[in-house]
């Protein structure tokens, strides 16, 4: 069986394709059925007559989005609207007919009817874009993995249910576990630390996460899949970064060789494979630079960029160094996690960096707090762990770590060697690559608040 | 910086490796310290005297596991035991000191300090044999991707949060959804399906699922990795067993390939590409082998083959075929799910199938019931739907359908293509591929009814 893109170089071949009916048109001396594969669509023609009785009659009876393989000869014409090509049929099987009511109109896709597609997304994804969307995700997922195993990364898959509320405790989701509790993993910041710990070195994960947003904006999902690395004996965070960058570009390279032709008729979108290195402002520039272009960033953000900023940021970097990405780095302490390694000759500052890809934030990273008495006493300054779990003298008193931090903490006792990592959305890389603005078009089964289904 | 394993390429030079402290002895005229890396052990010498005081000094503060680099001359010397060379250091920097009181013994490790051993599962994974299974999980699951995608598959990520019990409703999580209900996915299979309904052809997942299994042996978890694909326009389950055994022939080929030496050495296990095709065995036919070799399958397992009869099966196709493979097809319909396809001519028995390696079942796989009047009615036949969905000639009363299986089942109802494919446990791989027995020792971080940390 060929896919249909394939059927062109067989000219005046007998072949065999199959797919979905799209469309059916009968005249008085011919029929028409457009058929769609994962790959393209394709005329198929139907003489009338008493010869071609059976066919006609089994033509007659399809209905839309039924599935159907066809036999039949290629007849490469430039007359055919449809790419220059049709199949003449010569046989046709249907192998399951569709409801002849169906309950969404496929060649309609808009905001307004969006929760209805959702109710039907397998109809739905039968879209060629929505169809586009998931084989680059798969070429962008692949390309990262090739760029880690090239790199020496080990993946990990790290456990989603845990006994405790790892890092906040907000935004978790409970369950019922034999009796007791379980939480369902918000990250895999803890465990992929922990694989460094156990001497893995380099390790990536891509898997589910899962937080109790209460969001119901375009951004907002309550699982989505996150995109993962961590690596030992790094000097700085600019390893980190240094990494990211070239992986990031090694990926979109990948996604353009492979899709990009595709991506440009199908969604009308030129991939850009980014230049390194991107270029990087510290959080004090950042905020000097947003000052410049008359724009003051409110102080319910506590020290971070809102989004007008970061959209003014991308903008200002797209013009003065053209490019599409920015890392702001050196973010305030007072808004970052307590394992993130404070600036040794600034405490107030954090060796940490978001990216911004086209003014939207996608990746948070760090180099980890990987000293035990200095993220013990982090984490203390933060609230999180109690002050007796440190003498004053600056050593730890183990027992009284609290619960929830005790495994995660203690690998830091025992030669936890320096490190840092990054994390992505899966979905914020679609959307930024091919344009997207909400989320439950590039999630395959999208899930939020008030939507478990199908 | 070189990993240890690739320095003794460079004898005579200067180089820099870092790890952990494995072992140190401080003698008379001499310090020794093993470090050891991600790859391998090497020796480091320092000499002893009044020009090394400053590294004399550091090496006797070190402690095991500690984390530290190393700047030193390679000496490629074959008396040196440890794979004939050594590192003469000239400079060693602490990275991060280890406790010096060890909570486990990393030197040893067996079925009795398991659990303790799992309290402290990142030293645990310190030991080579450790990141052996992993670096040849991370193999394994790159080439089972690479032919994937080499045949045209898409990658997708279904959700784990859903609203409805799906299959049966045993062994399943709830937890609290914003006030609500949701369930943990025991499996893509639901969603998988559905995206071949979508269109998407073929598609693969490797991902998470979660069964409340109350079972303590050493097979069971709560949660572990999932490797699954589906595939449409097949023609039988037969097409489903040949993918599967030339992908599992491929997997195979590529650990070899990149491990099959550590492996030997390490494990002490030589790994052995099967040849294709795997002898295939019906039920009836295995039954009466099973017979042969004086062993009755107790009538407990309802139709479906014991642990011992998989063994005996197993044994049987090794010596006659010199298989360590062997399918195992047409299962009793009342021991499969209501998706599978019945046997056209004998709908007691189901076009499924699975896969015995080494005697120990791996894989379940079948051609998936993809009519919808059909699916109904097996659906109807084992209790899950009420008959009420039916009419007395064979219409779906659709908005009789129950509410969990509804957006499942309508997939049917609008040309989903003929399809098939099969699910398997990644460590289930592991444990066969690496000869280990406990599904605690392959697992990263394991997750059982008493086992919800680290």
């Amino acid at each position: 069986m060929l896919k249909i893109s394939e059927i062109k170089q067989h000219d005046g071949e007998t072949v065999e394709i199959a797919g979905f009916v799209k469309q059916v048109r009968d005249l008085k001396k011919m029929q028409f059925v457009i058929l769609r594969d994962v790959t393209e669509s394709v005329q198929v023609t139907i003489f009338k007559g008493e010869e071609y009785k059976k066919l006609n009659e089994t033509v007659s009876s399809l209905t839309l989005e039924s599935s159907v393989k066809i036999k039949g000869k290629v007849h490469v014409d430039s007359f055919v609207k449809l790419n220059g090509v049709e199949l003449l049929a010569e046989q046709i099987e249907i192998a399951n007919l569709a409801d002849n009511n169906l309950p969404i109109d496929l060649t309609d896709f808009n905001e307004s009817n969006r929760d209805l597609r959702l109710d039907w997304r397998f109809l739905d994804l039968r879209s060629r874009e929505h169809q586009l969307i998931f084989r680059v995700q798969t070429t962008a997922e692949m390309a990262m993995r090739e760029f880690w195993i090239d790199h020496g990364f080990t993946e990990i898959h790290s456990p989603k249910l845990m006994g405790n509320p790892s890092e906040s405790g907000a935004e978790l989701f409970e369950l019922n576990y034999f009796g007791g509790k379980a939480y369902l993993a918000q990250s895999p910041q803890f465990y992929k630390q922990m694989a460094i710990a156990a001497g893995f070195e380099k390790v990536f994960e891509i898997g589910p996460v899962f937080r109790a947003n209460k969001s119901f904006t375009s951004r907002h999902d309550t699982e989505f899949t996150s995109v993962d690395c961590e690596f030992a004996w790094i000097d700085s965070y600019e390893d980190v970064m240094k990494f990211e960058e070239e992986w990031i570009a090694y990926l979109i390279k990948r996604v353009k060789e492979k899709h990009g032709d595709e991506i440009k008729e199908v969604l009308g979108r030129e991939i850009v494979v980014p230049k390194t290195p991107f270029p990087r402002v510290s959080m004090d520039e950042a905020k000097e630079i947003i000052k410049s272009l008359d724009y003051e960033v409110p102080p319910e953000t506590k020290g971070d960029l809102d989004p007008t900023a970061e959209r003014l940021l991308g903008k200002y970097f797209k013009e003065k160094a053209g490019s599409d990405f920015v890392f702001v780095t050196e973010f305030p302490t007072s808004i970052r996690p307590f394992y993130h390694m404070y600036k040794p000759s600034d405490p107030s500052k954090t060796l940490s960096f978001d990216l911004l890809w086209n003014g939207l934030e996608v990746t948070t990273g760090a180099q980890r707090e990987h000293r035990f008495p200095v993220i013990v006493k982090q984490g203390i300054e933060k609230g999180l762990i109690p002050a007796s779990a440190m003498t004053d003298s600056g050593e730890v008193v183990i027992e009284n770590l609290p619960t929830g931090l005790k495994d995660y903490l203690m690998c830091f006792n025992y030669g936890c060697p320096p490190h840092g990592g990054y994390g992505f959305g899966l979905t914020r890389m679609l959307m930024n690559l091919l344009g997207y603005t909400n989320v439950r078009e590039v999630t395959f089964i999208y899930r939020g608040v008030d939507r478990l289904r199908p």
